[in-house]
């Protein structure tokens, strides 16, 4: 009987690692640039957490901390490459120091529209130039969430020739405010929590944000009359970075659970903040019924794009990697657009026409 | 030492059989309207067998059936509800015959755009009203890829009055067919092996059928020069159905799973579709420079509109929850194109008038 006690024994134990193994739970930490309220931009990351929750039956748990948590908006890819967090939830734009190629995967002025771009990303190059890069990080990178057209930004006073730019004072970051800057532009960056005050009270003169949804909760319609339509980021896409040694360490299943939730998520990002913009559009327009939405006049639209190119081109000099994504962005582009205008934009026009 | 062989074994089998609960598998069976082959229509069912089985880790198996194997294309609804098929993949507007209100959930003409119809789904009443009205049917619905604007169709004169579509022969299912017949078109429908031939040979004088990305491979574009841009199916949603006895035997992991790869592969079939769009619309242009895009003059489109109104009007009249569907997508419509008039609308003008 000893040896059949021994046999017992061997079998429940053995019985138990196997369970303990397949029940092992990875407890993960992931930090967003943004604080934990500010929707829709910071609701991703959230979805994830309680999805991979519920796929893994607990297996995978994902702590998130804002802003407000790590205090260190911007250090988001050294935190997750360093490992101290396995995940983040940013965007890709925020690196053009570390790397000038890292524009290509938010938006760029003049650029593609989100559904154009995310074709590019998954059936075009799209996701392996964002690998490429990424690659020397020893991160992971995958589109996380997109805000769609972003509006050309909240100004006091109407912008009827080039001659209205120069002198502007006008807060407005990244590659269009380099294109604003050569249209004599005065470009600054003020923190957030300022710019009602700066805007209000003549500061600045104008600034970009987001769109109505998130524009809403700040203000500016208040004290800006002159609504401007897009032109510099028409499908800014946010960013989730993961560990790669971290994501190595999950078994096969974890790492498809977190995979697919990250797509799932990322994709939902535009239609909660589609419907966002929509209602705060509507309830904007009733209350300040004086707001102007106007598009820049033809002459104004056609040196900022020859100010975009010469930026572009600069960057295109410097480094032939940045020359091989605008030129597949580019390619991709031109069909894409092509489709754009026979489909949906001809659609919409169709309907103008039996309002 | 014969109690702790006892407690041993006890262990042992405690140990096995939750560790079997854990690892049972399931094995279900997805029924899909569309032959195997025809993408991007019959990729989100089979992108959803591969993805649900690597995140299950072997658990949940679908096999998935193309309308080659179970020979009822339009039977799916039927076998899902009766269990023959725990899945099913079609588009809800086929079953408007058992009905009406299945049609919204597809797309309706003059309706809304894809972004604006998930964002009625996911944040407006979209998803309350669909499970609403597939409650009787035991199922649960969800949707399953869209194709984003379809085209208005090959036809094979050009249509430059109201007169042009009096005794016009055509091709052309659903409520558009019934909007198409109160202008005087003699509405057909013909199996799809066989509408090459029919429009080639004149037994119709026009048809629709998606965009260039489905429709290059059928020909169309080699015998019937003008392309007409799309009015009646802005947003066609395909659908997932579930049975709901089936769901419920599911442990919570593997439901949740389920829905969540769901919503990936249906929001990527959308990308795949406009990719192969795009490439095959440079194509055909490429390849037939004869044709020709153009858009119903406005009188058509105007007639086309009020015979929309009055087909749905008369539905509403019929069928009290018709009517307030209908009002649910007006209300919601109206606020979210506004916005989609001042973002993605104008920012394409916009590069238009800097090309």
């Amino acid at each position: 009987m000893r040896s059949f006690t021994k046999v017992l024994s061997f079998l429940l134990i053995s019985t138990i690692l196997a369970t303990y193994a397949q029940a092992k739970t990875y407890k993960w930490k992931l930090a967003m640039t943004w604080p934990s309220t500010l929707t829709p931009l910071a609701s991703p990351p959230q979805k994830l957490a309680k999805l991979v929750k519920k796929m893994s039956d607990g297996r995978l748990i994902i702590r998130v901390d804002g802003k407000e948590k790590h205090k260190a908006a911007l250090g988001i890819l050294d935190m997750v490459k360093g490992g101290q967090y396995q995940m983040g939830h940013s965007g890709s734009y925020y690196w053009k120091g570390k790397d000038i190629n890292t524009v290509f995967f938010t938006t760029i002025p003049f650029g593609m529209t989100k559904d154009e771009q995310y074709s590019w990303f998954y059936y075009g190059d799209g996701m392996k130039y964002m690998q490429k890069v990424y690659d020397k990080f020893k991160v992971l990178s995958f589109p996380g969430g997109n805000t769609g057209v972003q509006m050309g930004g909240w100004f006091k006073k109407e912008i009827k020739s080039l001659n209205d730019l120069k002198g502007l004072k006008m807060r407005i970051p990244g590659l269009a405010g380099e294109v604003f800057a050569k249209l004599g532009v005065n470009v600054t960056n003020i923190p957030a929590g300022e710019l009602y005050t700066s805007l209000d009270r003549g500061t600045i003169d104008a600034l970009e944000w987001v769109g109505p949804g998130m524009d809403i909760k700040m203000g500016f319609h208040k004290v800006a009359p002159y609504y401007y339509t897009g032109w510099h980021e028409p499908a800014s896409e946010m960013q989730f970075l993961i560990n790669k040694r971290a994501f190595k360490k999950l078994p096969k299943d974890l790492q498809q659970i977190l995979l697919t939730a990250i797509k799932a998520v990322s994709y939902d990002m535009f239609y909660e903040n589609f419907d966002a913009s929509a209602t705060a559009w509507a309830k904007m327009k009733q209350e300040f019924p004086n707001i102007k939405v106007k598009t820049f006049p033809k002459p104004v639209l056609k040196a900022m794009k020859k100010a975009t190119d010469e930026v572009l081109q600069r960057y295109a000099k410097q480094d032939p990697l940045f020359k091989e994504i605008l030129n597949s962005q580019k390619e991709y582009m031109k069909k894409a657009r092509a489709w754009s205008k026979i489909s949906e934009y001809d659609y919409i026009k169709t309907c103008k026409e039996v309002e």
